[in-house]
């Protein structure tokens, strides 16, 4: 194929209009953003670390390993290969350790829900029970009381040492994958042992061998979302609801600055669905009134965003989701938030200018946040969410009365429409809970395969969610439907590919099964914590099938990764079987085994491997290839 | 003051005579060595990275920050004073993390053994029961009951979170610090939680507020010390025995290359104990005669020589410790070593070629161990450990063998006398129980003060071991008693500075006291997994006299600190409210605002205060002064 990529890379910094329209206040305004502070980077860039050649762990370096002699091995006597694969496992243990801690919090929460100590409630009774089932707790009980046991269950299941058994891995890992790992010593303890057990063998003198290091990442992997990712999805969704597909509303023009805005940013949910829910009593909008307000209206930003956006219905509360991290600064530029409600990344560190210069309070709401001019802030305690809520609230009005009227607000036209709300639930509902209709359409060529995106958003390969976006139309193009999460999934919403419009960039197979199902080509599956909510349909699908992982025809792309809850999801996807596509390339290109190991060595082992590639088309290409002789290996055409 | 510090500096790269010795033969053999790659390295350091201003943790970096306009901040905004804190975090967390594998290994034991799975028993019943009391857990019950309830109190305190009390921290926390720190929010839940949220803060966007990450570090070292530390040094106390002062011997003159010499290396004496108690049965030194050898005997080599040298006398079957971790390549290639068991740090990477070239079997009894060249892989198991040190044995007559006969054996002729094994309860005996007795020669000025050495060896402020001797022979002249743990104590035992000998190197007023007691003006308490012990006989001071730590006449230093465990220590004593030395400085000197806060601020706030410099009279000096301002506060001479 020889399609051109998009034509609007030039002179662009973002594939997004209203990212560029906002980019030019923020120059005019005399601000840094991430974009300006990049280009200052670019210039100065270390190859050392780009190669992951760099080590800085303890005072008989920093080294650097280079091909010089005597300088091929640090101090220590680390070699290249061992060195890369450390900082990479490093960079795992930082995402893994992450969904660790967003998963204490979502089991802590269910539990003091069960106890009654919230304002939260159990929305998802039917999810609570088939949970139970699934994990051997017995359902005869009361909602609450099954509820504080499935707490208990996940929250022990972080701490599952080598001598228990995790209850999540049997009852979530795919059939075929079981013995796989276990045969590879890659079936995990909990995450926080497995953490902690890959941090001790990080230190200094402890693991100095590559493919001992990759072997622990994998099982770290494995460990990150079977007792943690998933466990922490379910919560959410039996707290919150779990999510079915609706149409919301995207990109920055659903920002009105007549309104207390109140935008909640990071990735766990709770204090934006307490302050939903009394943001939509009258009382409260009330007292916005009272202040010269229109009312309040409830702002998504990036990851908390998106799960909101994938459970709750756009009204004249909740007005949807403004964009993925890339999208923050250009945000508050509009000169219309009155708090920015901070629970996980991305919480940028340099937004105290930002805060100042457009009169918005920055309001931590996890002991976790740090971020300089951030005047509120508020440790979580479930029992607490309800006044937390209501902090919130006052602290967004009191903001109002500084800001309105004195800030003025310049607010891109544009409103983006998005189908969001896609689960593992939804799909079998799209399909009547029969996935012979989905392996009917995949078996006649309709759908050649599936790609799940698993991403962030960085400038490293281009502009703003360019690759992302483009890859995606290269994928549906070739009839190859595309399952998202992440800031890459809020870039594609925003740019309007998760839309029933979409469907005509889709190949003419794929085209039809959209039609037929009312659905768009790229299903918006939530964010990147949805990785494991993600991997539950393709088990679903290899186990329905009675087949593995590696015989499907299936990919995992990340084409905008950024950040290290990212680097684990795709070591997950490595040990998961997948062809799994990453761009950037990581910071191991000094390590030429490791690159051996991870791009062609692996696929004999777990039966994945590592594709590496910036260019949309050639990536695209790479994938319908796998995808191809997958299929031929099923033995369809 | 002016004397001019020891003459042992020129063209040496150890203090050590035996380690000199042997990096001739492994220049002449053509190996490299940590002293040579040092040299190499030396060459091309990056002076961002030594300055803590580098990041690699994303794909928008990596990042240097500099004094160039648009480069004073990177990519995502972070300043300088917090990525250098985030960078220090990471250290501290991983030391933290390693600690805590530790312990969690160390009250897996105690539980196996309590259950009767293991070889070992409980040894000391007093202390047992002791840790019980402390603890809250009724001691009217059978012996190993009592060891299993401690177990799993002190694995639960690994994991205590926000909603739940840490009994240890009420047990052994200082009584005038538990307020301080309650109201410094540095009150710490258990360790794996605290490594948990410390982790996630420093992902991409999340925490950068040096002040924050500051104190998240802090919080930190309390937790490490008294949920993991303290706890497991007990537990090896229970299992092991509690060290009492005795006389052992130092350095590799203990090699006898026609015995079967089975090293044991790391920092955790399970299998090292195993082994030993093998070793003692005349069926296995039968076993070794049959291979043509002498007998067996057992090395202690670096901190796990120094677990098995603090609790057990040396006789013709254990042998004594070899030195510390920059000794380790030159320990092999004396030839004599037939198998070296690693279980965790300091297990160098390129040991291989040693292992090789001298024939030494490179064997593993931990996960965590990734040692290139390692043939021998047993994961820790407390049920195993009996077939585990059988293991040991049969590979180290198997290497005998190959080794006995075929390679030169070559042995520096030093073996030094130590008095190894002190502890509070030692200390406390020696003074016929009665801290009374301690303070009266405070008080009057026989010792000024006590000085907390906990360390590692580094060659990046001299020689190895150059500063931590030199600094050491400096304070105990000025009748300061030093305290010693870690590799840096290893040093000084090595050196001739823990036998009573030393005596003459001290001041007249500390001679005396030494004289009197019959003990060593250094007292060696062990490793650095001691620090908690060392922090018990200072919180016994201060509350025996009623007073906040940083009120005492004492400090602590680490003259010689190369890795993460040490840094974390470092942390805790700040937190403690010491006067904290640290040679080499940290890497956060292009930090301006961090040095402040560490170097000057934080007395303010917990009382300690981070001192740097390389130069032992110096920092001699700066320890003296502070410890004289400390005692005319308290009405002392």
């Amino acid at each position: 194929m020889s399609e051109t990529v998009l034509e609007k890379l030039e002179g662009r910094v973002s594939y997004h209009d209203s990212v560029e329209e906002m980019l030019k206040r923020i120059r005019d305004d005399g601000l840094s953003s991430v974009f300006s502070r990049w280009d200052e980077q670019e210039k100065i860039r270390c190859k050392y670390c780009l190669q992951g050649l760099s080590c800085q762990l303890c005072t008989m370096g920093p080294c650097r390993i280079s091909e010089r002699a005597g300088a091929e091995k640090g101090v220590c006597g680390i070699g290249p290969d061992a060195m890369a694969m450390r900082n990479l496992l490093m960079r795992n243990i930082m995402g893994a350790a992450t969904y660790g801690h967003h998963a204490f919090e979502a089991f802590r929460t269910l539990k003091a829900t069960g106890e009654g100590k919230t304002s939260f409630k159990i929305t998802d009774v039917d999810k609570l029970k088939w949970m139970c089932e699934k994990t051997g707790i017995d359902t005869n009980q009361d909602i609450n009381q099954m509820a504080i046991s499935l707490a208990e269950l996940l929250d022990s299941e972080l701490k599952i040492n080598p001598d228990q058994k995790s209850v999540m891995m049997e009852a979530f890992a795919p059939k075929k994958r079981k013995p796989v790992w276990k045969d590879l010593n890659l079936y995990p303890s909990g995450i926080q042992h497995e953490v902690e057990n890959c941090i001790a063998s990080c230190l200094t003198n402890v693991d100095g061998d590559y493919v001992s290091l990759a072997k622990k990442a994998l099982r770290l992997g494995v460990s990150t979302i079977y007792t943690a990712q998933i466990g922490l999805e379910m919560t959410q969704d039996i707290l919150f609801g779990t999510p079915m597909p609706h149409e919301v509303d995207v990109d920055m023009g659903i920002m009105d600055p007549d309104y207390v805005n109140i935008a909640f940013n990071g990735h766990q949910p709770w204090i934006g669905v307490a302050t939903l829910q009394k943001a939509k009593k009258p009382e409260y909008q009330e007292m916005a009134k009272k202040a010269g307000a229109k009312g309040i209206h409830i702002v998504g930003s990036i990851e908390t965003g998106q799960e909101l956006l994938q459970r709750f219905e756009v009204d004249d509360v909740f007005v949807g989701l403004m964009g993925n991290w890339l999208a923050i600064e250009p945000f508050l530029a509009t000169g219309t938030v009155d708090a920015l409600v901070m629970e996980e990344n991305c919480s940028p560190p340099a937004i105290d200018q930002y805060a100042e210069k457009y009169q918005v309070a920055l309001v931590s709401v996890s002991t976790i946040i740090g971020v300089p001019g951030t005047e509120h802030e508020m440790p979580y305690y479930p029992e607490k969410a309800d006044e937390m809520a209501d902090n919130c609230i006052h602290i967004a009005i009191e903001n109002f009365k500084k800001r309105h009227g004195k800030i003025k607000p310049m607010v891109p036209k544009k409103v983006q429409k998005a189908i969001a709300g896609f689960s593992t639930e939804a799909v079998l509902k799209a399909i009547n809970n029969d996935l012979n209709t989905l392996v009917d359409v995949i078996a006649n060529g309709q759908i050649k395969g599936v790609v799940a995106l698993a991403n962030c958003s960085t400038l490293r390969n281009g502009p703003h969610d360019w690759n992302t976006v483009n890859l995606t139309k290269q994928l549906i193009k070739r009839d190859i439907l595309v399952v998202a999460g992440g800031c890459g999934n809020h870039g594609l919403e925003v740019a309007g590919m998760c839309n029933l419009d979409a469907i005509d960039e889709a190949g003419d197979g794929l085209k039809g099964v959209c039609k037929a199902l009312g659905i768009p080509p790229v299903l918006s599956f939530g964010t990147c914590t949805d990785t494991g909510r993600i991997s539950m349909l393709v088990t679903a699908l290899a186990d329905h099938l009675d087949v593995d992982i590696p015989d499907l025809p299936i990919a995992v792309t990340a084409p905008e990764w950024m950040e290290q809850k990212a680097t684990i999801d795709g070591i997950f996807a490595l040990a998961y079987g997948a062809y799994t596509h990453l761009s950037p390339t990581p910071f191991i290109t000094g390590a030429p085994d490791l690159v051996k190991l991870v791009t062609e060595d692996v696929e004999g082992i777990t039966g994945g491997k590592i594709a590496l590639g910036d260019d949309p088309i050639e990536v695209a290409k790479g994938i319908e290839e796998h995808i191809i002789k997958k299929r031929k290996k099923l033995g369809l055409k």
